[in-house]
């Protein structure tokens, strides 16, 4: 089926999990589907913080979104932001230019909150996009570079000290992932510095780690990580960052690289719609998934803020919440065109269990109220997130890498793009010279 | 055998085939070997266009440098750029500190040369380092997606124009690559346009291709890039470059998408030595690879000129002639430190022979005067490049890759990094609004 002028139009803003689901959902059906997204990739969020800690390089968990919807007719991707929606006129805006819709789907997924500290995001970047995770990857490698020439003793432990803010999934996985460079991956490849006495530090307000999943894998969770030689400083919040180092409570910690994956919050396409949001940014709607007002615009995903009417819990913001939500929606729009069901369904969502790893051979999983760790816990989270990479291809090659990083203890993602000027204040074993006369040509 | 303070101090300026091979090459010798490169990683430089194209992504070709040589005890890899080389004082100076030698081992390849037009760079960006390839990837994939999305009719051929600069091993390779993603790789994933109706323009000042290469080979280049549907315009010259497209003679071209494949120039570090040196800037030597007045200071790969005694022709500016004389320099050091020889050899170049890639299933190899072409060259043109890439992991993926490029004709590291903007003349199917109300919060 090719593209129908009279077909009833469907605007997706988001190529993540939940915009794909609604646009694969509706093929074949008597529809016009744009889906506009501001990157030309679908993302496999769950695996960025394995690329910020050069397991992966950001390629192999990114698909092409057009390549992805290429047997897809009467789809049309277009590269662009999105910027407004004008609810009433039912177009949306992008920088240049508007679209019509009849049916409008937000999928715009969370950014990175700070809490109102934005001022902490240039010396603490988070892990959303993949240009942040090449930005901390920099971050970690420059660190053991200058480290490995800086004479000055209490310069050199700030720079291989590493404090990672926020102690859910994402934070887990760093903390376990950099401790592993630290003290796997880089001992033998530098001559000055034993690399394996870098600090990870990883501080949570709360009172256990991994907050959102069951109390068991918080436990297992700190117990794995301590073992592995990171320090959990729990119940305490950073409050001040600079480059030389970050107050967490009272105490100053120098520390040169801080990471922050403490907080999320609404995308400003979301806040600009002006309809109720909970206190976090998320979109509040019906149990359609529906904004109230206008039954014709869908919110899923991360983006949105609904109550499972089975547990009366929220419905986390995983991929899998995501990805039932685009097919919810997606069999609703559809109903609807084909003039099947006349009546919104209610959404429920199935709870399929939640996982984080914590390092080589060992991760955590939480299925039907029962946690697995250690080697079988790794290989459960190892199938589960390759059978949800998009693409055969990618599904391959990440095994590999996997399976290479399992044997070898080797990161073959480690390299540093743009400028890797290094910062060190006493250049060890060197004779200054007259460097004025020195300028290059 | 770890650091010895009282060992010859060897410093190595760049880690590219020449710079490594001399490290390697000086294991188990009683020195101190000091290697500085400004990236940390080394670069398979012959297989950047695949980057370029969306083939591989840079990580693959890209080996840490500390991973390679962590097994080299006496070898310090440093993170710098040399500025400057002080010849009689023996010191190399980074942008802040300097470090003396006993042996110096330049080792800085060449830079891309606009022969004097420096303004056509920000047009026409060249293929030297990964940040080009990105930067190439980024402007052939925004073309298709703004030609996707514009109205106007020439506007639309001139993002779908692309003008390659030079009829080298490189602009041959990326001419190639870039019609197969045309004609091959996209046209399912577009609704708009028939992206094999995309122009893909080899120029060469010369009178065919490969003019470094045997002359069947250029031939045969040429025969099959036109059957892939490049046009080749040969003896004419680009004589300037716009945002708008490229005048190539007396004819203007309009192309959003000129690449400069054309010319290599010496480094600004090589310029700084005050050292006889080439029309290109290569700096002549010795035929023990030393300056005529500096025999502990070494200049190896292509930053030298030097010519071979046995053909009377100079040493070709490739891998292997890096490879070659990086062998060469260490045993001359090894030797002369272990007290074994007082006169010092002459490099001899042994031919190993010339390759270059058209297509996906097609390429050219010269080798004892018999050229290889088709499939069987393609064959063994992947061989000899898997067989060089350093580490055994890189090996594998890459071979991995081609094989799936080749089985399924699609392109894996499609990711656009940073903002991917789009510009666009007329917007296709979009009704304007009101747009300076609907700007973000």
């Amino acid at each position: 089926m090719g593209l129908d002028k009279q077909a009833a139009e469907v605007v997706i803003i988001g190529g993540g999990f939940g915009g794909l689901e609604v646009a694969k959902g509706l093929k074949n059906v008597p529809v016009q589907v744009f889906l506009a997204d501001r990157r030309n990739y679908h993302l496999f969020q769950p695996l960025l913080y394995q690329v910020a800690t050069s397991v992966l390089s950001g390629e192999k968990i990114a698909s092409p979104i057009r390549h992805v919807l290429r047997g897809y007719d009467n789809t049309t991707v277009v590269l662009a932001e999105i910027i407004g929606v004008d609810l009433e006129s039912k177009i949306v805006y992008g920088s240049r230019a508007g679209r019509h819709f009849d049916y409008l789907v937000i999928a715009t997924g969370l950014e990175q909150s700070y809490f109102g500290h934005d001022e902490f995001r240039a010396n603490a970047p988070g892990l959303k996009s993949l240009d942040d995770a090449y930005e901390i990857r920099r971050r970690i490698l420059i660190a053991f570079e200058e480290a490995e020439f800086e004479e000055d003793e209490a310069s050199r432990q700030g720079k291989l000290t590493f404090v990672i803010v926020g102690g859910g999934p994402t934070g887990v996985e760093l903390a376990g992932s950099i401790i592993e460079t630290a003290t796997k991956t880089l001992p033998s490849e530098f001559r000055h510095i034993d690399t394996s006495t870098a600090r990870v530090i990883l501080v949570d307000r709360g009172t256990r780690l991994l907050g959102g999943m069951p109390e068991e894998m918080g436990k297992r969770a700190m117990a794995d990580l301590e073992s592995m030689g990171v320090e959990i400083w729990l119940e305490r919040g950073v409050t001040s960052v600079s480059e030389e180092g970050v107050f967490i409570g009272e105490e100053f910690v120098p520390a040169e690289n801080v990471f922050w994956a403490a907080g999320v919050q609404g995308t400003a396409l979301a806040g600009s719609l002006k309809v109720e949001r909970d206190h976090m940014g998320r979109v509040m709607v019906g149990e359609d998934l529906s904004l109230p007002a206008h039954p014709e615009v869908f919110v899923i995903g991360d983006a949105t803020y609904v109550v499972d009417p089975q547990t009366g819990n929220p419905v986390p913001a995983v991929a899998q919440g995501a990805i039932q939500m685009g097919q919810f929606v997606a069999q609703m729009i559809k109903d609807e065109v084909e003039g099947k069901g006349n009546a919104r369904g209610v959404f429920q969502y199935k709870d399929k269990g939640s996982m984080a790893t914590i390092g080589r051979g060992k991760a955590l999983a939480s299925i039907n109220e029962r946690t697995f760790s250690g080697l079988f816990g790794w290989l459960m989270w190892g199938v589960v997130h390759i059978m949800f990479l998009v693409g055969f291809r990618s599904k391959m090659v990440v095994m590999m890498d996997w399976v290479w990083n399992y044997l070898a203890n080797e990161r073959g993602a480690r390299t540093i793009t743009g400028d890797p000027e290094l910062k060190v204040k006493e250049v060890r074993g060197i004779k200054m010279g007259d460097k004025k006369e020195k300028v290059r040509k």
